[in-house]
């Protein structure tokens, strides 16, 4: 096999973005075909990137044998049916997170994998992300010690309307997914009991919908350490994306990016920018390299740098989440699923 | 009166460095005698420092009508009686933290001091600490917005031998009653709920003298804010202290100061110093401040900065946080005290 | 015009970088056609990057009239030959930097480039670093003030072979051009006088080929502005790349970019990476950005934004900075040309 | 000898500093005696630090046999004549800096040093900061490998009046000096050859003083090394305090010293503090640390770590400085002494 034949289910903007990144920045596989329930826009986008087929549905494209893997990016509540059918279908998926909000339905993924024996890789793409990567590189080549703390930061720009915060499961299954991953990914080792401790101080509507905005979750992993992550909805500055991993020979640090280094010295201090503006700006290499990593591995072989089973204890620790906010007490993630 | 006359009870490590401190940097006072249940090195101090009396106990100091003021930096078991008892003398009173593990005898404190009518400031040094009162006037300034969650880092190079650790009244006592204030004090409101999740990773002979090392502890703020204290009794790089208190118009951050700013580039890398070693070396010139401002408050008859209700809202948080880990589940402050 | 067809001259590290970034970054332009002194990488590089022609010679690609601009990536000694014949073919042209050695060729690839009417930008790609550019900003947007001094440190990871430093023309001519350049990109001014203050410390080698390896450089503006540029061919750190421009109202700094912000705090101290290895890992976004400017400037018939008369105070600055060094004292930039 | 008994000659802004900082910070020195031209002020300050003595001139003091050691803060142009009386006396002397204007007479004043065998020690205090201090001994370490390159930024908050620039001899003699010693500290080696390149561009009433208010000056060292110097009377960040030294080995460098290290982030960025605001409040623990030493290398009879010689030595190149401006050319040292 050349160049691995994608097809894209799904081109809103993670669809759009993962497109542009495999015609720009992976040699390696070749965008085919894409499909998406609004099909207006797709003929422009196939004809930026050359993108040669544009399919009725996501059933038309696992039907042409041209298609080696598929890319799910459609909305949350299709992504396992859509992940299920595919495997079926012999393709091999990258299905964006979260796989689905049941663990039921992401064991019925699990299972489908298993037996059909394709690729699938969860879109936790800040595993790849350059300093991230950096520290779990120091933790495994031994310059951390033993991890014993983990501290996430994870504040967004600007908080969701209050509309999709309701359908989008709620903060800890839409935004801390992420950093639950990040957690486990650091850690090495599963979540095991989560307390949050959240509010909703951004957005009233926010609460009123049923969500918070604002949290600080507490940790415990398997392994003996502990961890917490703090989340807001919005941040004055931008997107806050911070890492601490702290071990018995010291700690590995992660701060911002931003879009220069440069530093303005005048009346008013020492000035340097913002974080670069939100997800797309700050983890445009992560997305990149996840993709590259995918088509490493199905070409050659190799285990998925992420795969379902990590998505099911993300979300499973997600709910556990919830259920602490909902009962004010740390919940075990074993008595999610 | 032109300079206070202070009588030092206890000349231990705190002593001796109150002494030094007001004799070399605060020429509003003079320490006009000392105390010990140690007298061996009594006179080599008072000749170093100029101090002219050495009292047999703290009794005898407090008869004598030139002292105007006491610093109680004896061991912690006997601070509130002294404390109690120079009050009723008419002495204004510097009591060490924390002023007693019991709310009970902290309480009898503050009803003697009301009676009295004397001054008593409690030894939380941090808050005038140049990083931490930079951030909280920043708060007060408007700078940061509506406080919405603040977070505390707070470690020590080395752990206690675990002797200490048993009689010390456990690390939530010993330790974190800094991080309590200063969460009380740059979130401007009492805590009303504290979740400790603790564990024992540093040493084992802590874990079996019943004491925990390392904890990420969530804090609820009544003001509606929200919190987190991490700490641990070593880390490999030494004293780590920061602050970041994050609101609705930007965050506040802290970080650890060094004994240079140097950078050696070379090819390991871009390295800086280590933090200042321990708080004696971090803290010098919040223990200078603390005290310039009790002796101000006491001539100029002001608001002492930090007095006996903020060490005893500091206790109850800190057994609230024992009692968190010993049932495993989030403590109000009020089922303490 | 849908796509600018580019001709790609030169096959060697930058012709490769410069196909390579066409193909991947620059959706407004095509590589073409390729041609090199030596062809045997030539299939390989166009099948990986799907460029369609081979061209036996850069006269055979001037020939094709399907061949809108071309890219000079050859040795130094070919660039202003076939910057004119390019330009007399009516291509648009790219030449990387040095035009040439001499200002009378560089004045006659000017003379060229105007009766023809072609564009030609000349390969300052630092001019559009995410940094430097950022500063130029802060400068065009009165944030700095009336610019008063400008520095400059430039230092590689590695020195050259001494036979390369001296065909390369020297340090001055083959490294610090870039950073004349700067200098007066940054000053908004041409350099009207230099002194240099070089040696050889790194290679004796080196020096025994009449060249220099670390100097300081000390710049006179024509608007009154100063500045110094220091340099050295090896910096055991890596590739050190700052830039400070301080002005009436502050000084704008740009430090080095690292592979990721990670800092580990352990035994040793607080330890950040190295800097970006070179010039290809440092200026791979510029390299970029240039080309999407170059393409934009033909394609919507804009001004370059870095041209031909750049090239020429780049060069002739060099010259003086090498005369500078010969005889020991300032020598003013109207002696040479 | 239990304390160095010290007379202070010339109470102005830093005869008071020492005074002070003896008092407060000195346990081994006695502040004796003070003098002034003026001495409206001096017994508010005596009774202030409790010093006993107040002379009715510098030639009094002298005489009295109870003062072991002098300081001589007076103005520039009495310092050699006072120190070499003292001298004579027997007393042991501090010199502020510069020891004169001109070269003839510090050399009377080593003369005069060898033949009586007191220690004077001349006021260069910056070798006792803490960054750059910590500079030096990484170089004494063998971290930076063979010195190859210094570098030393040093700007003002404001520029001194246009009558101030015009007696004070000017920015080299008044200013730079402090530089010119620094690079000689940190390169190990005398200045052999200097070009400055210096300009008016913060107030033209220096210039029309005959002066210069900015300046990029190039240094040859006797080792091989070279250096640059950039000067500027007016930042409008404050005072900007920057030494880095490059060598085979690595660089290490010395950023500005803040009042705290918080960093703000808003909706503006990232902003910490603007540097300590000038030399009192940057160099207070340099002040100290020269005096210990002082008092130490009397009362043990060591080297003083800043001898006469190395006044001459700055003296003579800012002398050169001024040379190579008014000519336009690299100066040898040795032209002028």
């Amino acid at each position: 096999m050349k160049q691995l034949n994608i097809g894209i289910i799904g081109a809103g903007r993670i669809g759009k973005l993962h497109a542009q990144s495999i015609c720009y920045n992976v040699p390696t596989a070749k965008v085919l075909g894409i499909t998406d329930v609004y099909k207006d826009h797709l003929p422009a986008l196939c004809e930026e990137l050359g993108i040669e087929k544009i399919y009725d549905s996501y059933v038309e494209m696992l039907e042409d044998k041209d298609i080696d893997a598929v890319l799910v990016c459609s909305s949350t509540d299709t992504h396992a049916d859509i992940a299920i059918a595919a495997a079926k279908a012999g393709k091999h998926v990258f299905c964006e997170k979260p796989v689905d909000l049941t663990p039921e339905k992401v064991q019925a993924v699990i299972d489908t994998v298993k037996e059909t024996g394709v690729k699938l890789q969860v879109g936790f793409n800040r595993r790849f992300d350059h300093n991230f990567a950096t520290i779990r590189k120091m933790i495994n080549d031994g310059k951390v010690g033993d991890v014993e703390v983990i501290k996430i930061t994870s504040r967004d720009p600007e908080p969701p309307s209050a509309e999709y915060a309701a359908v989008s499961g709620g903060m800890f299954v839409d935004m801390t997914i992420h950093d639950f991953d990040m957690a486990r990914f650091m850690a090495g080792s599963p979540i095991t009991e989560v307390y949050a401790n959240a509010t909703c101080l951004v957005d009233p509507a926010i609460g009123e919908a049923g969500d918070v905005d604002t949290a600080v979750i507490s940790l415990k992993f398997e392994n003996g350490a502990i961890g917490v992550i703090d989340n807001c909805r919005r941040a004055a500055y931008g997107y806050d994306q911070r890492v601490e991993v702290f071990g018995s020979k010291g700690a590995a640090c992660a701060s911002n990016d931003t879009p220069s280094n440069v530093v303005l010295m005048d009346e008013n201090g020492c000035t340097g920018e913002k974080p670069l503006y939100f997800f797309l700006e700050r983890y445009m290499q992560s997305f990149r390299d996840e993709m590259l990593q995918f088509v490493d591995a199905v070409i050659n072989d190799k285990e998925v740098p992420a795969n379902v089973d990590d998505g099911l204890a993300a979300i499973v620790v997600a709910l556990a989440a919830k259920k602490s906010v909902a009962e004010g007490r740390p919940v075990k993630v074993s008595e999610i699923y």
